[in-house]
């Protein structure tokens, strides 16, 4: 019922009496009331006046279900939101939540995170207020072997989200760090509970660094870590990226369980910019050093050696080289 | 201090005073009391009589961690165990204490499992007393495409253990199925929790037909399972091969870990009743007819399709043609 206030006072151009919205929605005048202090404690800045009635002045910069829902109205991801000013980790609570049964498409998003988690056990720099921090959980009917697809999926889905709400065109370095300028905005961290013929829950979280500014990053990422908002020049909507990355992510995901992954590849190529590119793969204790030359059926990546050697890696770290 | 009593009681050919246990552990009588006490409870059977004092007549068929302890004292796998009479699913505990922080190692064991379950959501048939319902945890660091070799791992470990106990080689049908004159006697189920780059647990369940007979199986499981006692014509004790089982698979594990997969095949094959047989494959629809030829590297299941190709499975069921 929040969810209808609100949209009725969205849909409105001027103020609307609170006696108007308790006709139309069917509800008590206290009701009503009730749900607009909600809203307002929520950050909806909500303009009340005797005689003329409500006003949706502004909504609030978080990423609230409320207003995700208004976004994805016509999507399966994201009908189910876990929403949190703070998370020790989004993936965590995801994991949780998928132990629990949560269904396909569920979304855990928080506004900071305490641990944000990256890649090998490493921090994500989570401030409040000018990330993304979000974790889907998908069940895919398929076997564990094939969960390395998924965050080439993810990765493609995020390059549309990003060229689509900001014009301009992120790298992918293999296999799904995404880049502005040659620095990282984002990384997904995808997990797994599986048996060994089947996948019993992926969750696939992010982090992005929208609107904030590079120069308050710990030192550490400071040189090698931008935002949108730094490349762009402007800040952009939080609710339209993750809400579009949602969206990008159903129809990529539809596609890879209907037609396989090799669609998904070519996706993920077109975004590429590891592909010909001289790199360093390190992986676990070995070290190897190519060209990067394609990407194989399931996934992995197939560097030919300086060696002369071609070998494919389903793990790793890519660094690019200067040739 | 109860397995201290125990332990002094088995060393013992005759009744042992409480004075002397006392004076031996440095506890007070009342202590030595209190403890024989709780081992009466658990199921041992210890005779005390006035003026001789106490004697260890019979300990109970039970996995009891203090029993376990005696044949496992210089393991490691074992050293961490967590005792149910009875449990919905030794793998569920596991994960569950897994995902607390057991150490590697961590055995969970039931004496019945409610919810037993088998590979692709089967059930597990688990009455009380007469099989082994047991789950190792373990924490390689390697990464999800190599879990599949532990259950490999765990089934030449368990067929080296049913040997050693009961002087019968049983045969492994690819993956993990140990088989007694062609039917099935124990089963493995090994889960993960992971992400694209490392394991970061895997739990590895049995479940074992020890020493309850076929007959009472559920009429579906009748035809096509065995027990160790209907295939020997005795008894053996639960405690022997289990601990049997721990010991094999630790060394197992310790040669995974420091040489690699290709020792754990050769191994595997010894016990080998799939590979050289004309077998059906069925992988989720994909149903694959030809002669079993090879382990891959990976653990993968080479076959010689009757159509003349040749594929590599990592997961799916073989059923054994009739030649």
């Amino acid at each position: 019922m929040k969810c209808k206030v609100l949209a009725l006072l969205r849909s409105q151009q001027g103020p609307v009496s609170g006696e108007e919205i308790s006709l139309q929605l069917g509800v008590s005048r206290t009701a009503v009331w009730k749900h607009i202090q909600t809203l307002k404690e929520e950050g909806y800045e909500i303009i009340s006046q005797p005689g003329t009635g409500y006003l949706l002045k502004e909504v609030p910069d978080l990423l609230l279900p409320g207003e995700l829902a208004y976004f994805l109205s016509d999507s399966i991801f994201g009908q189910n939101i876990e929403y949190y000013r703070t998370l020790q980790s989004t993936n965590e609570q995801a994991k949780a939540a998928a132990d629990q049964g949560a269904p396909e498409g569920t979304l855990v998003v928080a506004e900071s995170q305490e641990e944000g988690k990256g890649r090998l056990g490493r921090q994500w720099f989570s401030p409040e207020g000018s990330g993304i921090y979000a974790t889907v959980v998908l069940r895919p009917p398929l076997k564990p072997e094939q969960a390395p697809g998924f965050t080439l999926m993810a990765a493609a889905a995020l390059a549309q989200a990003v060229q689509q709400v900001t014009g301009m065109a992120p790298g992918i370095k293999w296999p799904n760090d995404l880049l502005l300028a040659g620095k990282k905005f984002c990384g997904i961290l995808t997990e797994m509970k599986a048996e060994m013929d089947r996948i019993h829950y992926l969750v696939i979280g992010t982090g992005i660094n929208v609107n904030m500014d590079p120069q308050l990053f710990p030192a550490e990422f400071r040189d090698t870590a931008t935002s949108i908002k730094k490349e762009l020049g402007q800040e952009v909507s939080r609710i339209r990226l993750l809400s579009a990355y949602l969206k990008s992510m159903e129809t990529l995901y539809r596609i890879y369980l209907e037609q396989g992954l090799s669609p998904i590849i070519e996706e993920w190529k077109a975004w590429s910019i590891t592909l010909g590119q001289s790199v360093t793969l390190t992986s676990g204790h070995e070290v190897f050093r190519g060209r990067a030359i394609d990407i194989a059926g399931n996934g992995g990546l197939v560097v030919l050696g300086d060696n002369g050697e071609q070998k494919i890696f389903h793990s790793g770290e890519v660094t690019l080289r200067n040739k």
